[in-house]
């Protein structure tokens, strides 16, 4: 627990939330801003500050409560496709840090769209994928 | 294995790639449209329409793969901040119907923004918990 932590103290129930599933791990509960109704985060229950800061374990359980708590959500809010989204330093948006992921519901023309991608220069993916090979 | 499924044909070395990593279970490798140099697309060999279709013990070891290389990818492009962003369902702007997690490296200024949320209006999120409650 971090007592500065928002999300530490909505484990802690200092803060009200809505619970969408809880265990003895993670907590998932309704972020209050969402970017489509349903919209979820799940949390661990210790505080870690990202992802990778986050033991493997706990990564894993928070994959098997992703896949058990999904349907429920798109069936209260008649949503057939989702996003999952993790932010992962200031830089990627994350602004609370202690881990969290997003469970985004969708919906036709809900105005969210993808980032854009474009190809790379002729050489630049053998530069990047020699050094990504070289720091594994 | 899916012969119509582009990443089956990437799997079977039908279709080339630069692959970042590779076990008996998945395979990483650069999204060749990459939103930002570095940006890896993380799948399971087997052929899973989406998330919620593959196998839990699979999802886990695409989660151990993610710890494992997203500092090296990190460090090959010089960032300290990523996204992790999965697309379930057309309407989420999943276009490839093969199970993909892709893991984007982020840089300051890079252009890419979150989708903004807004509060809920009085009592939708009552019951939309009430609702997501009796379908868990």
């Amino acid at each position: 627990m971090n007592n500065e932590c928002i999300f530490c103290k909505i484990i802690k129930g200092e803060i009200p939330s809505y619970k969408v599933y809880e265990d003895d791990k993670v907590l998932a509960f309704l972020d209050i801003s969402p970017v489509n109704p349903g919209h979820t985060l799940l949390i661990p229950k210790e505080h870690y500050e990202n992802t990778l800061e986050t033991p493997v374990e706990i990564l894993q359980h928070m994959t098997e409560v992703v896949k058990k708590i999904v349907p429920g959500i798109l069936k209260a809010v008649d949503a057939d496709s989702w996003n999952l989204g993790v932010n992962n330093g200031a830089t990627a948006g994350q602004v609370v840090f202690h881990t969290h992921w997003h469970i985004m519901p969708r919906f036709a023309n809900d105005g969210h769209g993808l980032w854009k991608g474009k190809e790379y220069e002729e050489g630049k993916a053998e530069k990047i994928i020699n050094k990504i090979k070289a720091n594994l």
